[in-house]
């Protein structure tokens, strides 16, 4: 799995970008003066669940690496916009995989899924020099084949994304994108996500 | 695939349900008289493109027999709801496999499908009973895995997603489960749908 | 203040709408089979968080009889359809107006508000008579006049302008517009909005 | 009307910004090669109709000196994020008011505005010193009186913004507002929006 951040709000007109744009747009409810201190300000208003504000400030993530299986239930959040690497149009004659840990974990485990995989590149191939599309070859292609998508959530999208997905009860893979997203996006924002930083990542420096 | 209505907005407060609820609405914005013929004035709005009035009805499809390759596309339409059958908690060890027609066609591309599925439902019971947990196993099943999947829509969003899906540039699978839906709200809104029936779907009665 | 439900989404394939097809919903995820409860179940989905599921149901209001006021905070929920009498098409020169609580109990309030409102209508009037649209003389029109406007929202949506607008923090006239809409839906689907109804209105049967 | 962008997506992957991000995101579905020509590209996919790819670069206007007709007009757009100043918490008794071009064209009109607007302050501060306060107050100001919003749109959204609100049929001061956000957001983008430049603007350079 890779994560890498490409585009975040640029707050033009002031500093402290992206949240003091927050603190700008939040200011603006009010026709209240800054005081200088926007990460408290934007932080008080999302503890009181005042959460609209944070909408303004967005960021996107080109994501690879990751499971077909994670990219259908990632795409159902639908607060967000998404553009995907499309099967339909790449060639996957030599795709990567996506390994569970609870396979690798399981040596007979392996020897079923790498045999079983090393006839899905076969059976793709095969289909390929029959003529048949790769739009209608796809068909063959397991959910662990890796994807690509770039995606692009505000911040109150991410936080309600980071407070289902972050949780034990998430399945593995789509948690530990989130967790990776929320670490990142955590540097840019500290003010908005510090306290889901705590909840789920509080441990890892420790 | 099979495509059935399972709900529908049931217009309480009129007749001609749904597309007297439609001019109901309309007719608000004006605070004009109904004339006795909803399906006049609603047709007369669509042309215009004033398509909001349509968002107030909705109709639900229970889906199944699709393939995932093209569920995955289908929940990228965001306005909508869905609720789909999960690999993680069904017991996929008896999958049904969506075929594309053009493989159908090819009786030597029939021959590596076939042993290609075989394949797959014995790798997917292996790892069963070495005890890989169903969200795990799951990843070995290919898109052409069936899948049943709850989808409701709002007459404007279907509109939308008949104008992209019904398209001949379309994937077969999303573009036939598409053409489809547009038969079934057709005749329940014919005022609101007829246009892209005629255009998509016109051709089939001769 | 006039809330009338005129519409709602009618489950066709079962019984007991529209309760009913959130249940089919919520058993199509999990292939599992309904057991003739489908209040008890989807209350524990609800309860749960397990909210999508509720999506498929929604129910139009029509509103009448609330202040522009209050219908441009309505209309900042997104997640819903709206069809608003429009002040560009709809001859204002006898408007009614919402008049605040703390208004009418404050005699020389009242003397100021009439005086002030009578004064609305005659400016009206001239600016019409001297040739001003009526979409340029709405201008003069204040945040009490009256309007009317079609709202249909899913059944999600509604428990979250609920949360949000019914509680005792909230703005008077979204208030009571909110638990006035609570009292109405509780009485189609109490299995998804008796929580609400039990902290917002509980006190009322007592 | 003062209308002023105070943040925009910052692609810190690549060059270009924002246009580079939008390229970057469309070659991801096909993972094609940058030809360095981003621009290029990306106008190419919006006249092919594939705009989702333009949701990745949003922008924020501080907007003031609009009238809350025309603020509520512009909140029924959905796809957006909005942070208006508050007549509930903000005092209003030194109110601005946007006064329409036909009715500073005809000085008996005029004389009728003026005389009312007078009225209007008086009112208001006459409830506030009876002790009404200010979110009950407020009910006597007109739709004339001037707001301040916070507005962040995607490209796409801003497209069908412009593209409904843009036409001459559209009501004076939104289509003023619209065209004035298209003209600075073409400075930004000209290859997602000169389009819609070259038609609502193009004159005006002439």
């Amino acid at each position: 799995m890779h994560v890498e951040i490409i585009a975040v709000t640029n707050y033009t007109a002031g500093e402290g970008a992206p949240v003091g744009l927050l603190e700008h747009a939040g200011r603006a409810c009010y026709q209240s003066e800054s005081r200088g201190q926007p990460g408290k300000f934007v932080q008080a208003r999302v503890r009181e669940g005042h959460e609209s504000i944070i909408e303004h400030a967005s960021v996107t993530f080109d994501i690879s690496g990751i499971s077909r299986a994670c990219s259908h239930q990632l795409v159902r959040h639908r607060i967000a916009s998404y553009s995907q690497e499309s099967q339909r149009y790449v060639d996957m004659s030599a795709p990567e995989f996506v390994i569970p840990p609870s396979v690798v974990g399981n040596p007979d485990a392996v020897a079923v899924w790498d045999e079983f995989m090393a006839g899905v590149t076969g059976a793709y191939q095969r289909l390929r020099q029959l003529g048949v599309r790769k739009e209608d070859a796809r068909f063959l292609l397991p959910n662990a084949t890796a994807t690509r998508i770039i995606v692009t959530m505000n911040f109150r999208s991410l936080r309600h994304f980071f407070s289902v997905r972050g949780e034990k009860a998430a399945q593995w893979e789509i948690r530990a994108l989130a967790l990776e997203m929320l670490r990142q996006v955590h540097q840019l924002a500290p003010a908005v996500f510090a306290d889901q930083y705590e909840r789920y990542l509080g441990q890892e420096g420790k």
